[in-house]
């Protein structure tokens, strides 16, 4: 699995997903493409899905919201008789690394978080259809939706058997869900997870694991009915969506990567990618219908998308890159320019979708298992949304003073109202809540400095950055840092990093990324599941897992 | 590491601690004998701490809530000049299996929760006193005391060098307690997680890594007087203790063990141990001195050892049963009039701490990595506290109508006022808030049946079991269900129930047992940690860790 994975596709390209509009409703179809595996070695079965499946689902999520912004409800269904979906396919997570295992579980959770965010941001909500068997990661999905319809037909069921069949968790928040979302008893959330065949009709209803279940004959009257039911009771205003167009990239020599509004370099030797974001190329909107007519161009648009894919990219393709470091060039004012356009005109739909896709983006940034650093330098323009990155990350340096021969405006931080609350962690908390969790009263004192210039020194004594170093220090503390860092253990950053990146309560996201998600990477290295003798190595064989059967 | 472990000791035979009284202030010496080790192949310099040293400090703080209520401040120093504690032993470390190591973790862990709960529950406070190196578990030792004063002598440091030295995580707490309990920013906390050397004085203060820092030639004395201040404030009352004897424990063929109220049974082919928890032997004291001077003969009391006993036992010493079987017998409202005179001088001292026991024990259940299943059989006895080991396992089965040839009074539970708060779980809920979280109103209408017989019609009714089974049933269903659960995999089994236990909010403690645990029983999986040339194998060696620079 060497292949670069690519995370940009559009609907002309699909292969595993339809979508069909009905006005406020649209009905999306899993009918994965057996042949169509992002990599060679196997075939998707029975809607099973990889991560090229879900890439494109996270494509039509992304766009459901953006293009079609009249949608007030999607119905997920599957367009195969018989089953509705078979979860991550075996074979191919048999086949995988650990690091692509761990990878895809992760991105597969955030695109299954995207879809609870379309109702809680947009109001766009989304319906589980459930027909035929609804299997591991097909019930993550169905979870992942706020309404689960189940046909009454004897035969359809959902199940998590990951466990007793696969000796793995239900990793894609499906244990979660069960406690946290649907409050499952833990007793029979017990059962429903050690149990192969799932369960069916009543029980279903009664244990909580859907919230409907239909007579087949009705099934599909008694979905569209409540689609429209859930349409008329949505508060979302009607409007036009714009179109997502492709992204403006271009690969460079040695894996550098330029889009039009940010830079990818490498340094293979140091371990480490450098990602910088320029400030705006043009003035900002002067109204949100010019807003509306920039459509993907508009800065704070193009950028998000930018940065996202550059995320994913490093994330998925470039693994021995231990250390991100984020700069950015231009003028912090026009960055806040920008930011301003949205949160003046915050109740239109497409100003909303723009704030909500960059909290997206900064969880995204949260959420990526490399050391993260930002260098604020002369001439940066972490303002705003930008400042966010700051706090994302597990320290900053800034410079402090003149440097030689550096004409550059003096660096500084700018904090819009934007930092209050606009962007909220995984754990509900803003960066800056997070960051002053034991002295809370900074937090207020600066809401007293939105807008000001903030230098070193009073970026320091305000606590917004780790280290401010002048011109004779700069060069030689940085490279230390770096250097030390590409030097550790990439397991104990890891570890490290998503222990201490979430302080703070904790919100069913953390608990799926930090709690599921650890005991699921723990699994994955063990003999039980991966061995030789293993069960993920047995599937599909006819001879169960052989089990080393100590406790751990 | 195949010798049996053992949990008890008494002061008679501590090798690595001494308890010296002043009054309402006890002083807590580390000093540990290098030669003591549990194991053979290392030796506890530097103060390095063992499962057998932590085993010595369990017991002292056990006994210092039991024998010696009249302290209000333990004291926690070092008996050795220029080392607080050099953190638990590497070269131990290296050697253990990976069970062991994720026991001795779980271990020590619900041993620095102890002191914690010391102060909570008792009002007894932990100071550490630190003077020299303070690393690593040493650190995380001193966290989980509420107040830490540092020595500012230009050499005493406090430190997490696991990170850039082991290649693992502060394991023990340490990640959480400086983001959660210390909430130290996390751009510092990164720093400091990554440093070796540590951070010494007035730097430690401001990072709130310690809470007070003393000129070293005033050290002695101003923690003496910090701890008569806390002293003085503290609400405590004065009273004498009792005296906790050795339990009686008496060990029978095949693993079995015999305690005067706990019987433990083996079935090794089934992968399963059975405890049998027996009803009170005598009448329940008539009032709270009579209890006082049953001291540790008073049924609860003697109950909770045991059964604390017999689960640490079953997790070191039986790593291939994977499932735990909680039987009872004995009469319910014997029980329950034992937990009355509790609950009716809940204000007086050993009252008081005889329910914090209980609910500790529980929580060890709780945190158990075994399946736990509970049979409520006629004749048994789940009422009041012992009923909360229903709602601590995983499932339960209850015999319903008549048995041929069995007399016993028909299987029933009886709740008591303590199943609605007494007893929280490490999520700070009780665990009938945590069972019915989809449905809380089921909690109130529980609160109308206190006391009230509940057989298996109105124990399922009420969700309190989750099977009920007749004669003609029980026997069958409850063996496949234990051959089912001993064919599945141990580590998906772990993953899933501590997924599944725990849902609601969290806490520092889930946090701590959950997030933290699990990434590093991750890393403990890890080739660079516990590999050929992974960081903990070469520690001593002179040469670092060879890596595997793949980011996962």
């Amino acid at each position: 699995m060497t292949q670069r994975i690519d995370f940009q596709t559009d609907p002309s390209r699909y292969r595993h997903w339809r979508v069909d509009h009905d006005g406020e409703v649209a009905y999306l179809s899993m009918d994965v493409d057996e042949k169509g595996g992002l990599f060679d070695g196997y075939e998707l079965k029975l809607n099973s899905y990889d991560l090229g499946v879900d890439i494109e689902l996270a494509d039509i999520v992304q766009r459901m919201r953006f293009e079609h912004p009249e949608v007030k409800v999607v119905v997920l269904r599957s367009g195969k008789e018989k089953v509705f979906c078979a979860g991550a396919n075996i074979r191919m997570l048999g086949g995988a690394t650990h690091a692509h295992k761990v990878n895809f579980c992760k991105f597969t959770n955030e695109t299954r978080n995207s879809l609870e965010a379309a109702e809680a941001d947009s109001g766009q909500k989304y319906i589980a259809a459930v027909k035929g068997a609804c299997a591991g990661g097909g019930y993550e999905l169905a979870l992942a939706c706020n309404h689960i319809m189940l046909t009454d037909d004897g035969a359809s069921s959902v199940a998590l058997p990951e466990v007793p069949l696969l000796a793995v968790l239900p990793g894609t928040g499906g244990l979660t869900r069960v406690t946290d979302k649907r409050k499952v008893r833990r007793d029979l959330a017990d059962i429903f997870c050690s149990m192969e065949e799932g369960v069916k009709g009543k029980r279903a209803l009664d244990w909580r694991l859907v919230d409907e279940i239909v007579p087949n004959a009705k099934f599909d009257e008694a979905v569209a009915a409540r689609a429209k039911d859930f349409a008329a009771a949505a508060p979302k205003p009607a409007a036009e969506g714009i179109e997502l167009g492709p992204i403006a990239r271009r690969l460079g020599a040695d894996g550098a990567i330029s889009y039009s509004l940010v830079e990818v370099a490498l340094d293979r030797d140091g371990r480490k990618a450098t990602i910088t974001v320029s400030g705006p190329d043009a003035a900002a909107p002067a109204s949100v219908d010019e807003l509306v007519a920039q459509g993907d161009r508009s800065y704070l648009l193009r950028l998000a998308r930018e940065l996202d894919d550059a995320i994913l990219h490093l994330r998925f393709n470039e693994l021995e890159l231990g250390l991100l470091v984020f700069r950015s060039q231009g003028d912090p004012d026009a960055v806040l320019a920008q930011e301003a356009v949205l949160l003046a005109n915050a109740d239109h739909w497409l100003a909303n979708e723009i704030l909500a896709y960059w909290k997206r983006v900064l969880k995204r940034i949260d959420l990526t298992a490399r050391s993260l650093v930002a260098l604020v330098e002369h001439g940066g323009c972490f303002a705003g949304v930008l400042a966010e990155i700051l706090w994302a990350v597990d320290r900053s340096y800034m410079m402090e003073g003149d440097f030689e021969g550096d004409n550059r405006p003096t660096a500084r931080i700018k904090l819009s109202a934007a930092n209050f609350g606009r962007y909220p962690m995984s754990n509900a908390l803003t960066r800056l809540e997070t960051r002053f969790l034991g002295e809370p009263e900074a937090v207020g004192k600066l809401k007293d400095k939105m807008g000001e210039d903030l230098d070193a020194a009073a970026a320091a004594a305000l606590g917004l950055v780790t280290f401010t170093l002048d011109d004779i220090d700069w060069e030689d503390e940085v490279r230390i840092f770096m250097e030390e860092r590409a030097s550790f253990s990439p397991d104990a950053m890891t570890g490290m990093e998503a222990n201490l990146r979430f302080a703070g309560p904790e919100t069913m996201e953390t608990r799926i990324f930090g709690r599921l998600t650890a005991w699921q990477n723990w699994i994955f290295q063990r003999p039980n599941a991966v061995g030789e003798t293993g069960a993920l190595q047995r599937y599909g064989s006819g001879v169960r897992g052989a089990y080393n059967m100590q406790r751990v």
